[in-house]
């Protein structure tokens, strides 16, 4: 019947459009539909967020190149992430797997160790699933964690005159992925802070319900598509622009060394690459001090830094330190080609 | 690194028992995890259902003999179901979709008009999802409900002496996929009741309310691997057994016809059709007629035929016209070749 494709046929992102403008909106108990990190409904007495994502092998991964306990890792810390993004405390996650073939237990024991023992690690239990065969591995979770009492951080509250903040460092993960794609040892003591983010993130699920409960931060997401990417959907989303400093963009140490002895461009890196699972977040400038206070106090050890200011024009200004501006909007990873970055 | 599969690897049923084993479990807020036809969870002040179901082209469907839409309706309506088997009020959904190359926006609009067009028919509305690219089209639904006051009802509760109940009839959607793989007209006036139970479903969740509203019901799920499998899964986790009657199961007189001329066994369509989504139920045997108004009640036109009785032995039982015994546990439909029915 019908064919699901053509040559001349939809992006990911009016694939996005199309499905929200048939089934999406909001209304009633759903607070806030298809667009955010989350939706937020109600349920009962509460307010909860949902999270979904959809991991196919081939696309997403490759076996090859990471443990199937590392992919659990990753794909349960990707759905922590837009929990985290909305203030959200984790709660519960139902996990559907695709095998191929007869399945070998020993994959499947490293896969859920990977996936429940982060999971665990937030609170969060696997309450359910399915299992089924697939030609490839296909991994889907669904998370659903509680708001906080002051409410879930949408991406949309962002205001001209905002500070723009990052949690942790940016560009660490998209090292730690060129380090390995390379052929380069991965337990070379120099790239471990960086195959670490790359296959092992942290999500920053701590940081994001403290945030969140200070009632202080004006909008939220994660970083998952490069600050570039997501700090231009968060402007659209919220109807402003942003200003963005290249000298305030934190990177680590070992991710400048590893650029450099890989003749790479660190701020390519921090400014495009995929799956820092950081936060990104706007905030009223004088309320930044205690901001990165309550950041700190919930995970030892990360910094929240200011990287710009939102303004009201269109757009994602980045100004080097000679004080030249460029748009950098949506020039981060996507999963596809001639993407624009919905 | 690891490979996923292996000839010598597990079946579907060991790769479920192996998750439950690492990642299952209940207690606290999880009243239910793994294991029933839904998770059942506590979210502030109430009890909610829980349930996901991963399709993939190629394993569950063949877009060569399923529109988009009846697609999309088959999709959600074996969501539905769960719910219904739970007694739980349809809530909300999360969709996530993997698509083939650059997707067509007709395939899309077919596929969610189908998907959410059930849903919105049982009350449930799309809060969120993911799209990614897919080789093949993958769509993962979860769903949540709300339980009754009376709270669900799980497979678990059957006791010897119950009556063994089933809504509608059984074997037509078997007998419509029957239909159209030999090739016969979707559109023949005398298949349409099975050809529309195959490809549009009506998942039973007024029946279902109605039935866990009562409180008289004992355990329930719904049929979606045929009666013999799913009667004995429903055996399996109550700790009894079953003594079915073949002239009691509900046949519909237009599958009965279209077996004859397909020279196929109509008792064989009933018993170990997939598919069926009717409800599976055990009662006190003195219940059954106010169950059976209120079941007409609330879905008109819809019986509940009690086809036999909860017993103390192991396995179920099938007693001919001549009064002869034997055991059809795990004789249904599976997605997987030499599957233990698990």
């Amino acid at each position: 019947m019908a064919s699901p494709s053509s040559p001349s046929g939809l992006s990911e992102g009016e694939a996005v459009r199309l499905i929200e403008s048939l089934a999406g909106g909001s209304g009633g108990d759903l607070r806030v539909g298809m667009g955010d990190d989350a939706a937020v409904l109600r349920l009962g007495s509460g307010l909860f967020c949902v999270t979904t994502d959809l991991l196919v092998e081939g696309v997403h991964f490759d076996l090859q190149f990471v443990s199937p306990q590392d992919l659990g890792h990753r794909a349960m810390a990707a759905n922590l992430s837009d929990l985290a993004a909305m203030g959200a405390r984790p709660g519960w996650g139902s996990l559907s797997l695709g095998l191929p073939g007869r399945p070998q237990a020993g994959f499947i024991s490293e896969l859920v160790k990977g996936l429940d023992g982060l999971g665990r690690t937030h609170g969060l239990r696997l309450a359910g699933g399915d299992t089924v065969s697939s030609p490839q591995v296909v991994i889907n979770l669904c998370l659903v964690g509680a708001a906080t009492k002051a409410g879930p951080v949408l991406r949309s509250g962002a205001r001209e005159g905002d500070a723009v903040c990052v949690t942790g460092v940016l560009g660490s993960a998209a090292a730690g992925l060129a380090w390995l794609q390379a052929g380069r040892p991965a337990d070379d003591p120099r790239a471990q802070p960086l195959t670490a983010a790359h296959l092992r993130p942290h999500p920053r699920v701590a940081a994001g319900l403290a945030l969140a409960q200070s009632g202080l931060v004006h909008a939220m997401m994660d970083i998952s598509d490069g600050l570039a990417t997501d700090m231009a959907r968060m402007c659209q989303a919220s109807g402003v622009g942003a200003l963005l400093e290249e000298t305030r963009i934190p990177l680590a140490p070992a991710m400048s060394r590893a650029a450099k002895e890989m003749g790479a461009d660190p701020l390519h890196w921090a400014l495009c690459g995929g799956e820092d699972f950081e936060l990104l977040l706007t905030c009223a400038p004088e309320d930044l001090p205690a901001l990165a206070r309550g950041v700190a106090e919930a995970e030892p050890g990360l910094g929240l830094t200011r990287v710009g200011t939102i303004s009201s024009d269109e757009g994602v200004m980045l100004k080097n330190p000679q004080g030249e501006l460029r748009d950098i909007a949506f020039t981060g990873y996507s999963h596809f080609a001639k993407e624009e970055g919905a």
